[in-house]
């Protein structure tokens, strides 16, 4: 009952947010996230709209819906619009002219440990502990904001912060991150300035069947 | 052009593959990719039907959409439907009750490697190297693959692989994997019995705004 009653709220926002969506109508929903999927791409140039506060919270809502292991959820999010602060947070480690265009940077952070009852031992007392898949959380979160980025008709680009020290380094201590949380990686979003297209990227020789 | 006649032909496709997917119509392309993002769950029961031919390659093709770190693309799917081999497959390491009672289990696997000139010395001949971001791209690759999975109605549980030596062995061998490819992850899909809902997992003390 409360899942329902959370979606049926998720909904009324979605159709108050999706004004902004220009993709055509689909038909289909299978059809709509398929074409979703295989149209993400990476968008390097921006116009100079600004992005809604309800579109920038379904961007997050996404990404927080991601699969985590153990569901620990070690991410959170830094989401930047100061652009008179990028060169002390970036320095000459990013695209600068990519992200100071861009609408707003959002900076996925991940907390690389958990606090917890050890595995072997769940009546112990919690104890701060390395998460080994807080990585493997990441890429997915990233993935599904990409993804709802493109479904709202804005562009975004992956930037790999970690694990590169000299990229991870003046960002972790421009914002001023907890001292177990590492910027994971740094995503510009704005509207599309055209030009970028998907890329077909499917190879079958990639599959295998019960056996490589 | 070429990426029209890629995207008419997928479109085509998908209202092929369509027939199996049970969601609700969606109004609105956005509203469709948002409740499916939101919708994802962790399935570990499923019914006996089986996963149409066209409907898992989608799946692959979603998969293979992913963003890559300098485009390397290190992934490579081994789809297996021969329960007989699950034993020596994957021994006591994982939840074969569910892995055997799912239409297929799709081990994804990443090159951890990559063949290529040196970065710092384009002209130079290609070497094998360490491929730094591998494990990023492949959270993105197994979330396409699960939003796919949602798409067409389908179930599907992501449990892990790497990093752990002893779940990695015996899949490795057993399916004879090139030396530098890891079994990233097991993906059991198939048509849910049932029960599992989604979480919601919206936590605004997540997000921050220029500063932590």
């Amino acid at each position: 009952m409360k899942k329902t009653i959370f979606l049926l709220a998720t909904v009324a926002m979605l159709v108050a947010c999706s004004q902004t969506e220009p993709q055509p109508a689909a038909s289909d929903p299978a059809e709509a996230v398929m074409a979703n999927i295989l149209n993400r791409k990476s968008v390097r140039s921006y116009t100079s709209d600004t992005i809604p506060a309800a579109v920038m919270e379904n961007l997050l809502r996404a990404a927080m819906a991601a699969p985590s292991g153990r569901d620990i959820r070690p991410w959170s999010f830094v989401v930047l619009t100061d652009t008179t602060r990028y060169d002390e947070i970036f320095g000459d480690n990013f695209n600068m002219r990519m992200y100071k265009q861009s609408a707003a940077v959002v900076v996925i952070c991940a907390d690389t440990t958990v606090v917890r009852p050890p595995r072997d031992n769940p009546d112990a007392p919690a104890v701060q502990q390395p998460n080994g898949t807080w990585r493997d959380d990441m890429g997915a979160v990233t993935e599904n904001l990409l993804l709802a980025v493109e479904a709202y008709g804005l562009g975004a680009c992956w930037t790999a912060c970690y694990p590169y020290v000299d990229r991870m380094a003046p960002v972790k201590k421009a914002l001023g991150l907890p001292a177990t949380v590492v910027p994971y990686c740094v995503v510009p979003i704005g509207y599309p300035a055209g030009g970028e297209q998907p890329k077909d990227k499917w190879d079958s020789s990639r599959i295998h069947y019960n056996q490589w």
